[in-house]
């Protein structure tokens, strides 16, 4: 058992202060919880890649569900998302069928029949109503989707309590590791599983341009508890991580609870309320963490905390920009420790900035405390950045707010996915 | 002689309307209005590179100028932007001293004496009072000037008449070719030249982090022309370049206007307004050009005009957000014609977007027609790529503003050049 212990809104990785005992569930994922059901095929849709590969994949859960949702900012978004989103308002949802190889986005009226035309064979499928279900889709952009593939996958699925891994699978695009993660907490002596999957770091495959995460739950959830858990956790994960800075038409974050763990509906005032909140926040930065880790081409995982900010928008603002900033992602490749691109991503980035308060650490080491350049070998600091997981601590020295944000290294293999490989 | 036409606020490369005749100066630079004289001098400072270039250089001119600047938006800026802020707004200077290798930013206290003493020692070596100098530095951020270097290599300098060439040589850094120009434009039978130099394509090399251009000028121009001139003209030129949306800390765009061509001071009431106006237009916005073409490790320049916008605001930050999206300048590295990653780029630039009503071009072929594919062949789409300029249209059919901006491919080599290239 992995004790992974911290305080609210601090990151995984510090271990500070053990508030709750997480039991991590190896090789777990989105049906370990009680009563997820899930499955795949390989329909073809997605016909780039080596082999052929699962790429529909239906999850559902075996009674009525709650369900919360978050969806991409930007102002093109896809089918699945506009159909999702009239949906996800009443709350009720318990399954979602998503495919890879075509993002059914820029696609007229014809791309919002064929998301709905989805939702209508996946929930016949799963034996469920046909507002019950959900739809996402990601891969290229602005092709009409191949919907007799897509339809001959969907009836061929048949979701079981082990499916979990194939649906991962389904939703992959370069993504080089399938990621899933399940983690276990006890309340009142009642014990709630959170599974989940994610997919695609930031952009992948040429217009593969989506993350999806998708949590599920046994616990039982009021539904605004469940909203306002999801809008903060992914605040605090999912919108922390950036590969390459350009927003999907197609992010989506759902988070599903089904209650099959039994008791009474959790809310703000239930005992279980703190544990579960931060199992699902501990499981959703994990799976960011693994999404930045797998961005495409990436060598090394960028760890980003801002402290001392001014505001809590300036701190998120400051460490998305240096997470983001293609000198902080090249300065990583080339373990080449120009500390001050740091600084200067902090300047652009719109956070109240005073240079000369302002300090930047890599690892243990202070490349530059209030504004001026530290004494610290040039070489000890490259060395610092030569691991698998760098860590850049940037104090603002203006107020008590912080945030932390993920991304990876730019290395030619980001050139050569997305140029190179023709759709 | 090359007869540019254009329409105010329009595209130079659209050949419009012909509202002045410019007389472009083949080889001309900052030197080619009357009374301006240039130097450089290798000091060592840039210690890159395959062989010794000139790194220290003066501009000035022989008579009292008037001086317009625009600066660095970022919340962190180098010594000398701070210097220069302090001394554009009496609108009163002749002359600049450059140097590329060090930024001097982020270094303190030692960083403004530095700048100051750069100014002082300049001023001296041009015969000007130190109030008239302003400066310049392009290079490694968080590093203090090597003074001894810069110093010697300042009193070695005699600027001379035809010095505009040397002076460019001295501010570049990784770009790969000098970028100076110059055009004379005649209004009421007096003829007024206007010339220019930049460097420094967006990022460059590691930390190199600065677009510098210098326009002069011997109109004489009253000084509240003169800064409204240089604000709308950045507007529509250097701040309409992206190659890595990595702001630099040391950005500067100067006009300086010695008023040796005689004449009274030009203002808006003046009849030379019109055409000196676009003449400095004109000047900038080849610039510009330049600098995007040059972008590191650019085979391709991107221009990319988003058309029928709500606002100009909406216009300007959708023709950004294209050009300087990873994805859109990967689909041009690779000749790849996903066109949806433009309609993705415009919608998460917070431009006012309705998908069913935008339509996308990639030089004569419409890819996107009212939110849907069109039927043209993906094959001629590529094919349309494959060129040295490649033009990207986007029509959001919501109002009647426009806005171009210019950006360049992303390849492998960008990430040789920022990441193993160790300084």
């Amino acid at each position: 058992m992995f004790v992974l212990g911290y305080t609210r809104g601090s990151m995984v990785s510090e271990g500070r202060a053990v508030a709750v005992e997480l039991e991590w569930v190896e090789g777990g994922g989105v049906t370990t919880p009680l009563g997820w059901r899930a499955g795949a095929a390989y329909a073809g849709v997605r016909t780039y890649g080596e082999e052929p590969r699962y790429d529909v994949g239906i999850l559902v859960s075996e009674q009525p569900a709650s369900v919360a949702g978050i969806f991409s900012r930007n102002g093109v978004v896809g089918a699945p998302i506009k159909y999702n989103r009239a949906r996800v308002v009443t709350g009720r949802a318990r399954g979602i069928v998503a495919n890879s190889g075509n993002a059914n986005t820029v696609t007229g009226e014809q791309g919002d029949r064929d998301a709905a035309r989805m939702a209508e064979l996946a929930a016949r499928q799963s034996g469920i109503e046909v507002q019950e279900m959900l739809v996402a889709s990601t891969g290229v952009i602005g092709r009409i989707m191949p919907m007799d593939k897509i339809e001959a996958g969907i009836v061929s699925i048949e979701p079981t309590a082990d499916g979990g891994a194939l649906f991962t699978r389904a939703i992959m695009t370069t993504d080089t590791v399938p990621k899933h993660r399940a983690a276990r907490v006890t309340s009142g002596g009642r014990t709630y599983t959170v599974g989940g999957t994610a997919k695609g770091s930031g952009m992948v495959h040429p217009d593969m341009a989506t993350v999806f995460c998708f949590l599920t739950t046994d616990a039982p959830c009021e539904l605004g508890w469940l909203q306002q858990t999801l809008r903060e956790v992914g605040d605090l994960s999912i919108n922390m991580i950036d590969v390459d800075m350009d927003s999907s038409t197609s992010d989506t974050m759902l988070l599903f609870a089904n209650g099959a763990a039994g008791g009474e509906p959790i809310d703000a005032t239930h005992p279980a309320s703190g544990p579960l909140r931060e199992a699902i926040e501990a499981l959703a930065i994990a799976l960011a963490r693994d999404l930045a880790r797998d961005g495409e081409g990436a060598r090394t995982l960028i760890e980003v905390t801002v402290e001392g900010a001014a505001t809590r928008e300036d701190a998120r603002k400051a460490a998305r920009t240096v997470t983001s900033s293609p000198l902080v992602k090249t300065m990583v490749t080339g373990r080449d420790a120009n500390l001050g691109r740091v600084l200067m991503a902090v300047g652009r980035s719109g956070a109240r900035v005073e240079v000369e308060r302002a300090s930047v650490w890599i690892g243990p080491y202070c490349a530059f405390e209030r504004g001026v350049p530290t004494d610290v070998d040039y070489a000890v600091l490259s060395k610092a950045m030569d691991a698998e997981e760098v860590k850049i601590r940037v104090e603002l020295g203006l107020g008590e707010e912080r945030a932390t944000a993920w991304g990876c290294d730019l290395t030619e293999d980001y050139i050569r996915i997305n140029a190179d490989y023709t759709t």
